[in-house]
Parts: structure tokens; sequence; C-alpha cells
């Protein structure tokens, strides 16, 4: 398990340096290499130290909400090429089968995921599962590479409790029209939005510890 | 006068795409050029166009505090290359005479401010008014340039209401280890911070009119 915040995980007491530093080195990155398989290696560590350590997001965004799957934007890049995003599972809770058509980076902060990918059947368009359905630990961390099909399904591997997991995008994801898909392979016009109006104010190095 | 909102400017109601508009903007000029002359004469024509309506800036970056002006961040780029910042000063408000040690931009998005320029006497060193004091109004836009001097004092020109300026800087200004001045020119360190914990999700294009 991931250690506790040391501190109230409130808005104006949590310590906004560890989102800010990941930030500030992905943009370094995408400022260094197009590569997206330097992007994937070199970004999946930046995310591995965030989600490392459970001590820096805002209880705000980490609030499940009994409707469904919730998408929190952390923050998103002037020129939309990475945003970052707190996905929150309530107990039992499941996305659609979805695909993303950029790049991606998935890392457990808290609880676990259970994951399945899928292709296009090439007899008929249909849904096919590919390879076991997979857990995806606290701590881990995961890529999303459209190269070698990007549709999946993810779900709260817990009943009981709120798993939380950190995403970065190559693109203003919640912007991005995408498709969930039917058995049938039947695309569905997607954009997934996000579910809060302000995201936390990192910058403020005054207010770090 | 700016016309006024022709909706609530709530958080789930004010329309996000001009702010957006105006941060992808101000990321492709940076992108294009580093020349400090075409940063400023082409981010200058952005922010006019930003200024040019009121109808976009969310009620909780509006609001003025008794205890003196308020500086709320808007956006803060993700390698710190620029941040732009709402500033809102209530009735006879005024900064300190203080520098800024990066380029900036200020238009008025309400009311009208009163700006004296500073320089530091050659002979002892004691602060100096530049030329006179001045009007910026409703709508204008004017540029902070360091290499033609940076010094200057911000008053709200209104002694019975709120007046509102749009910056940009260079830089992530809260956290720029900066100074204000005494009459005499001795300097006392400044880093300004920002009064708010949260920033605007201007990303969500759904939420854009
Ligand atoms: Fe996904
Ligand atoms: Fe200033
Ligand atoms: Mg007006």
């Amino acid at each position: 398990m991931n250690a506790p915040a040391t501190f109230p995980t409130g808005a104006a007491t949590v310590d906004t340096a560890p989102l800010r530093r990941f930030v500030t080195g992905f943009a370094a990155l995408l400022d260094d290499t197009e590569d997206l398989d330097l992007i994937l290696e070199r970004g999946g560590a930046l995310l591995a130290q965030l989600v490392a350590r459970d001590t820096w997001l805002q209880e705000e965004y980490a609030q499940a909400n009994p409707d469904g799957y919730q998408q929190y934007l952390l923050h998103c890049d002037s020129a939309e090429r990475f945003s970052v995003i707190s996905f929150v599972w309530g107990p039992g809770q499941a996305t659609p089968v979805h695909d993303h058509r950029v790049w991606g980076l998935v890392g457990v902060l808290r609880g676990a995921e259970k994951v399945q990918s899928f292709g296009l059947r090439d007899r008929d368009g249909a849904l096919v599962q590919l390879g076991a359905t997979r857990d995806l630990l606290e701590t881990e961390v995961e890529a999303i590479d459209p190269r070698q099909g990007d549709i999946h399904r993810v779900e709260n591997a817990y009943a009981d409790r709120t798993s939380i997991s950190i995403h970065v995008y190559g693109a203003n994801i919640g912007a991005v029209h995408r498709a969930t898909y039917r058995a049938t392979g039947e695309e569905r016009p997607f954009v997934s939005g996000y579910a809060n109006t302000t995201i936390p104010n990192i910058w403020d190095a005054a207010r770090s510890a």
C-alpha cells in the first residue's frame, strides 16, 4: 500500500510540488523528443515516481460519484500536447469498452484496477478480448500505444472501496473525438469531457512543503 | 465600457473558449519566436482580443478583497514559459512600487488603472518617477519590458468600484524572486504568490458556448 498522506489533503495544505515537478518534467521530455517509444519509456518513469507516493492529490479530485467513474483534469498543457487526469472509480465501477487515438500512460495511485484489451476480429469486425484480464496494482504503470491497438475496458478491482489512477495522454483527452464499442464492433462517438470546472493551482511555490 | 456578460458568469456556465483560445494562441506564438519585440507586439494583439469582451471570467477570479489587491492565477504553462493572471483591485487599492524581471503584458478588462513608472537615480540610487502618471483604460493593453526598466506602481483609477486587468508574464510570475522598492531605492525581496488554490478548467470544450 502507498503510505497515507502525512497531513490532511485539503486544498490549502496539500503539497503541490510533486505534481508541479511531474508537469515541468513531462514538458521537458516532450521538448526533447517526438519519439513515441522514448515518450512512453521516460514518461512512464516520471509517472511511476508520481504515483509512488500518495501525498499530493487534493481531496476534491479524489471523490467517487455513485453515478459512475469520474475524470478530474489536473493539468492541461498550453498547446494541448498533454493532459494529466485523476480517474476515480467507486466500488465496482467500470468504463465502457473505448479507445483513445493518442498515446497514454496509466499509473495506479490508490487501490487496483482490472484491465481488458480488445481488438476487432478480421472476419466480421466484432469485438474480441486479447489476452487475459490483468491486474494493475498500486504504484504500477502501463502504457497505451495506439500503434499496437488501444481499445480497452478498465474496472475497479475492488467491490468495496475507491481506486484512483493518474493518466497522462498526448492531447487534451477530454476534448478528443473517439469511440466506445458495442460487442458487434460498432463504434459510438465518445467525447469524455471532465467532471471538474476548477483544477488545482500547483504553481504557488510558497504553498509547497 | 465593455459589454456586460450576456449570461451569469458562474463556474459552470461561463464560456471557457476565449481564454482557451488565448492560451493556445500564446503557446503557438512562443513556439514561433524568442524575439521579445515580436512576443510583446503579437502577444499584445492577442491580449487586446481577450480583453475586448468581458464575458469569460468566472466570478470567483473577479473578487476584490478589502485587505488588498488580489492576483488569481488563470493559467500557467507546463514549462513555466508564461502565466496568465487576473489582477483585481478594490476601490482605491494600489500595488507597492515593484519590478518584474521578466516581460509582461497588461490589458484592462473592467474599469481603469493609474500607472506610474520609476527608475533609480544615478547619483544616489533613489527612486524617481519617470514621466507623468498615466491612465490605462478598459480594453487598453501595455507592455512591461525589462530591457527598458520595469519598475512601476499600479493603482485602481476608481475610488468607488473594482477594476480588473489581465496580465501575462514570461514566467510563473507568482514564484519569481523580485523586489519592491523604498523611496531610498532600497530593495525588499518580493515573491507575490497567488490568492487562489484552484484555477479554472478552460479545457472542457463541451462546456464552451
Ligand atoms: Fe482508457
Ligand atoms: Fe506590475
Ligand atoms: Mg465592463
